[in-house]
């Protein structure tokens, strides 16, 4: 049998991901079934393949850097930029960057919250890619990807672990590239 | 010349790693210089000679996991994971693991904090490297460390970038394998 086709890789990486993916009821709140991804990453040829997967997405489109959304974004982008041999930015909430920094805020469901990035990250010419674990609301990647765009840089992408559907977040990303190893879907 | 020796290595290393992080003054209380690790970070050539080097530190003894502490010691634990084709475990603030958890607490300057980890992350027979950015006066290091030989692990060593030596990190760990890339001693 030939298994060499990227389509085939592909679904073998995303059957592997639904089997260890731990749906936890109830968290953080009552009702939410939350997608723990810890067991990905205690699964070392599994957590391989995910950042070799990323990384074989993004390279050759001429990423300059890579930008990991703090917390569990940090684990998966780490990895990622140093496969695509490139800098590793974090990308923080507000006040834990100690130089410059830029900042953009967006809504939550109560509230804003903010996220940041040091000023002397990225520049005019720069190319962006964005790493994250999961696209839910997709609030914190749109917000990414305008301080990316403010400071004059241009987002090379996205690429998400998975992907909550019946939430907004691939909306919200219309139009940018994004991809996403595993999709859930409503029910 | 011959720059093969593993302490030419290290040497260099060191220096490299000197001349790029970044000392911001008042961060992030007056009169505390904050050393800042983002440039390391962005130097893709110099963050993988530090996660090289843990590596190298830690290859052949026997590490079966390593314990990555939030939040920037998932950049550096998460390739160091991979380099050692072992699992990779996120040690959290309180509240944010969704599944079953131990707990540790320990002693701030003011109060207490505490970090976790999942309950079924290694027991009995496992070998945990624990890595972070910085080794300050330890108190979270030392809880890590708690946390793996509570659950019947035991600890093969801890590996941090830098090491603030005035504070009591040092004294702290004591007995244990500390690996620490750069030293700034007082003043």
């Amino acid at each position: 049998m030939d298994h060499s086709s990227g389509s085939d890789v592909d679904e073998s990486l995303e059957t592997r991901l639904r089997r260890t993916i731990r749906e936890v009821p109830d968290f953080p709140l009552p009702g939410i079934s939350f997608k723990d991804i810890t067991p990905v990453l205690a699964n070392s040829l599994l957590f391989r393949s995910v950042t070799d997967e990323f990384a074989r997405q993004f390279a050759g489109s001429g990423v300059s850097h890579v930008a990991a959304i703090e917390s569990r974004g940090f684990l998966f982008g780490a990895p990622v930029a140093q496969l695509l041999e490139v800098g590793l930015v974090p990308v923080r909430k507000v006040g834990k960057l100690p130089h410059l920094t830029e900042r953009v805020d967006y809504a939550l469901e109560y509230g804003t919250a903010g996220i940041e990035v040091h000023a002397d990250a990225w520049g005019p010419g720069d190319s962006v890619l964005i790493v994250d674990d999961v696209l839910a609301t997709g609030g914190t990647a749109d917000a990414a990807c305008k301080l990316v765009e403010r400071m004059g840089a241009r987002v090379a992408g996205l690429a998400f672990l998975l992907s909550l559907r019946y939430l907004t977040g691939e909306d919200l990303l219309r139009g940018r590239r994004v991809e996403t190893l595993v999709r859930y879907q409503p029910g």
